[in-house]
């Protein structure tokens, strides 16, 4: 005796109910006809996850309430699983508004299976993840307080739900999300189902994509299968969602782990499919119908992956079909250029290269070649003249006072004159050719870039979302290199675009000849990555002190060495490290401020996921302390 | 006998322990001068309160606890009461971090004074706020769960503290900010620390301002004073912080309560001050040294003083020192280049006209006439030229696409030819000439155009801040009349900006002649209003019920009749609701996300406040059908 159970990684549409329950609908059919005894779908299938603050419009909360009781409805001998939001409009949350629980709901012949203990015929979320991107204690009150309401021990209400197929009947124990990751919390939900008696653990996730996370999971979640001797069935989202910043692709990856914490099968990334498995009860085993679909181990196919199906999903969201990107014949756009275009048809792309005075041959003709070798359609459009108008309308400009007439201050700095060239290529051409060519014009500013704001304010910090924004300059070479050797069947960013000096090329000192960016990329790449990604953020004193220590490149991850080789002394280490500490604190928040959305990739993005404030530049008492120590040996 | 009681309403500089502690330091001395007993400082004095992720990084929050053992230290038989961070390096946060407590410090004779039940020698903020903008549970543990972890009701660690002033005791009882706000909590810390003994309660608060609020906490208070027939003092912060997309004041307005709930004594609204009062604690009584500094009452006035406070202390903060601001004539950018002479020095503000084919001579010679009464420096820019070129580079420059050539379509839309003048204004002339005068250049939308993006991406969207982006028009022409009838002597802004028709003036059909803005603002703004900032958020659904109901302008607080007048027929009113729906929940976000920070006013400003995703647009299906019932009909 056995039952046949399905997950259902779905595609959730964040903010469609009615989308979504017509997907889940069509699923259910499906299903039926295929013998499925129990069905699974992710946490929040109904609604989506992602939604801001959505949470309290309560036609919107209701509206999706209503679904779900279709869904219920559409159940019979088979039971359905899934996520939505649950209501209770006789109590508040403790913000005062309509109480709301992130629930699991449990359907069979037309109606919903309670679990004999909490007061309400559905399961409530227990732990609230309310770190990264997360908010769900704003919005959601936890089974923990309803239990503390109701003078209950939590173990009380974290009971399984008995539910009956035939002759068989199995004690399900039903999990969402975060109650899995139960490391750092005072209370371990599984643990408790296990000793309540449940005989099969459901996991249902809106688990955005993080890189590393899936091995994470699959350590955390295989030990709660092992430990419970119980097999796990975890049921994830696909979908992109996004909290106005920062975006998020769910990949799925749902995996069902054997009682021994082996993965019976899988429903592989990004793949819009239900696998089927049977749950052998009286032998505590699952039997797969599939085989096990391995997640990509390689980081840049795994980003590649993620991007492609993040950038789909946005672009078709906000119904953008055509793009209009900058092409410098710097990295950064190559491998924008080379990765819409796969996406969208080379037709779709229209690539432009935007000289000045100060652009080298090399640089434009690298241009144009990447254009050649993606079928693009290209064009060459100066900035000089333009240029040349706006600086002679700041030199001649009479500016009266009373009846003085006066002229701004010449010469005009260097910066007054580099910003002009980069906000008439972003502000002043792109987007105007975007909009002839009905298009949007992307932003390809990186991580390194925009951690110090090494970018302009309405010039290349301009577009409609940052691709490559979530990605560390070396992150951004590894992606070319993936495309031109995995993506395309031959290569078509050139090599000298891997091999030139990366440089913005806006003055006679910022060339690819002398001059070059100000930031060593191997270096900085890992110091930047320490102030925004580390769990335990790092501060100058951190670095301060792992340098005192001899510990600093093994701290941060680099190449052994070199500090020593960039830095001759201490003061060079010193000056370096607060120029940039500076720019990250300071005009840098200002400028992601005002950045485009960014598509997540790594255990920190900026945005909602890196939570900042415009705050004044500061170095701890400690920082001066080790500073002054190795600036006086 | 009595005790000497000063209320510290002092300036937080958010992320500067350094700076706070000082002027405690030097708050601690004078008072020692003056023979104060006990000294109150507020919330979070130490570290300040909105700090993004900072709470993250162990070298800051190590300073600032390390900084609050010398505020300890400077305790003698004056006794200090302060707001600090606190931390448990042994026990961790539920994500894993450092246990951290948003806490509250009794200091006396050098030393921490404990309440004698607690597991710590500080009192533990218990109510965590997580709506709007605040998001303590993100980065505090709670009083409550200290004390579910140690298996102790919740009233057995809500003690008050023992002080001894010579032979005179108290019973101090010690809350923190949201403690005081627990009508929608299932517990009440305020009546347990008086069931526990309290004969004196203090509340610590960093209460950020809101229009409305200061009404509002007095009744809370007054009323926690009252049913507990106890003194109550309250010791807010004055302080500008953000969190990244949204700037708020703390306006400080400290106030002592006397056991009736009548106020004893205040400190006014961004008054950097220091008020005395005494407590006769067998009287049951407060004796005020000074008179009640009553509240500003006027809307315009109460907004006024936020603005000028907010805008002093964000641009010191960001060093911005003069500022550019685009002069269109309309009343956004007069009352902008009004506010920011009279803050500045007329002198610092630089006033730019960008006259186009489409602007009248009457707009063009109001901003004049704005400008001569200011006394600011003007210049008139025009960007015909520029405009000129742009068309000609978008319809000449070839497209080439292997062999081919080809050329963008023709003719533009109104859309991109309107657009490339507005960005034209924004990025290429203010930012060049706010660079070349050493400033910044303002964003001068207002909160009805922001609502529904009724603006142009690096156009008239960009700016270093957005000053009048939390009002509504309505709100920017009383702003615009205080300034011309209390701020300045004579009126500044001519008569005719206010009566003259708001248009963009970037086409024939929008002009201050015919067309204008499709705004009515004395509808929309309430519209949009109801979206944006009433607890439970208004969606369509909402809208077309009170309409078909007839209760829309009551509900909505306008002007009553002004549905039938704006709308003939329903099918009007649906396609109106449509329009402004779809935008505001549509490309209104994605606008939204590159806007530059607002300096919030209301009960819900956009930003970090207000959160929100980019998702599709969305009616539901109660909608539909009330919609469906009236075109019937």
């Amino acid at each position: 005796m056995s039952i046949l159970i399905a997950l259902a990684q779905m595609e959730v549409v964040p903010g469609r109910p009615d989308l979504n329950t017509g997907t889940m609908l069509s699923i259910i059919r499906q299903a039926k006809a295929d013998g499925v005894q129990l069905l699974l779908f992710p946490e929040m299938a109904v609604p989506g996850y992602l939604l801001g603050d959505l949470w309290e419009q309560p036609a919107f909360i209701r509206d999706c309430a209503a679904y779900g009781e279709e869904i219920v409805r559409a159940s019979d001998e088979m039971g359905i699983v899934f996520g939505n939001i649950a209501l209770d409009e006789q109590k508040i949350n403790c913000d005062g508004r309509i109480r709301k629980y992130n629930a699991c709901f449990v359907a069979q012949h037309g109606r919903l299976i309670s679990d004999g203990s909490s007061p309400y015929p559905f399961r409530i979320k227990t732990l609230m993840p309310n770190y990264r991107e997360f908010d769900d204690s704003r919005h959601f009150t936890s089974l923990q307080q309803v239990a503390n309401e109701n003078n209950q021990p939590l173990s009380a209400y974290m009971q399984p739900t008995a539910l009956c197929f035939g002759e068989e009947q199995i004690q399900l124990g039903c999990l969402l999300c975060e109650d899995g990751w139960s490391e750092d919390y005072p209370v371990n939900p599984t643990a408790m189902l296990k000793a309540n008696g449940a005989t099969l653990l459901v996991n249902l996730s809106a688990s955005p994509f993080t890189l590393g996370k899936n091995t994470k999971r699959t350590r955390v979640f295989a030990k709660h299968a092992r430990e419970n001797n119980v097999p796990l069935l975890y049921v994830n989202q696909i979908s992109l969602q996004n909290n106005g910043k920062t975006i998020y692709a769910f990949d799925g990856n749902s995996l069902a782990y054997q009682p021994d914490g082996t993965i019976a099968t899988s429903c592989g990334a990004y793949d819009n499919s239900v696998q089927l498995v049977r749950f052998h009860a009286g032998r505590n085993r699952l039997e797969p119908l599939t085989p096990v679909a391995l997640a990509a181990e390689d980081e840049a196919e795994i980003i590649y992956q993620t991007l492609s199906f993040g950038a789909t999903r946005f672009l078709a969201q906000t119904g953008i079909k055509r793009l209009v990107i900058g092409l410098s014949g710097g990295i950064d756009s190559a491998v924008a250029a080379a990765f819409f275009a796969f996406l969208l048809g080379p037709q779709n792309v229209l690539l432009i290269n935007m000289p000045s005075r100060y652009n080298s041959p090399v640089t434009q003709s690298l241009a144009r070649t990447l254009a050649d070798n993606l079928g693009c359609p290209y064009a060459v459009v100066p900035i000089d003249e333009s240029y040349e108008h706006t600086v002679e309308q700041l030199s001649t400009t009479p500016i009266r006072l009373g009846s003085e007439t006066t002229f701004l201050p010449t010469p005009f700095t260097g910066l007054t004159l580099e910003n002009i060239q980069a906000r008439d290529r972003s502000s002043r051409i792109l987007a105007a050719f975007a909009s002839a060519f009905g298009a949007a014009f992307t932003c390809n500013a990186n991580k390194s870039e925009l951690t110090v704001g090494y970018t302009t304010f309405y010039g290349d910090l301009g577009g409609c979302f940052a691709l490559l924004g979530d990605l560390w300059k070396h992150q951004v070479y590894r992606l070319g290199h993936y495309l031109n050797q995995v993506v395309y069947p031959a290569p078509v960013i050139p090599a000298a675009i891997f091999t030139i000096r990366p440089s913005a090329e806006l003055s006679d000192k910022q060339t690819v000849g002398v001059g070059g960016d100000p930031l060593h990329y191997p270096y900085h790449d890992y110091l930047f990555q320490s102030f925004v990604e580390r769990w335990d953020k790092a501060a100058p004193e951190d670095i301060a002190r792992w340098y005192q220590l001899s510990q600093l490149e093994e701290k941060l991850g680099c190449e052994p060495g070199l500090a020593a080789k960039l830095f001759p002394t201490p003061k060079d280490f010193f000056d370096d490290l607060e120029r940039w500490w500076r720019l990250f604190t300071g005009l840098g928040v200002a400028k992601r401020i005002q950045a485009p959305p960014v598509m997540a990739v790594s255990r920190r993005s900026f945005g909602f996921d890196h939570r900042e404030a415009q705050l004044p530049v500061y170095f701890s008492r400690n920082y001066y302390k080790i500073k002054e120590d190795l600036l006086r040996s």
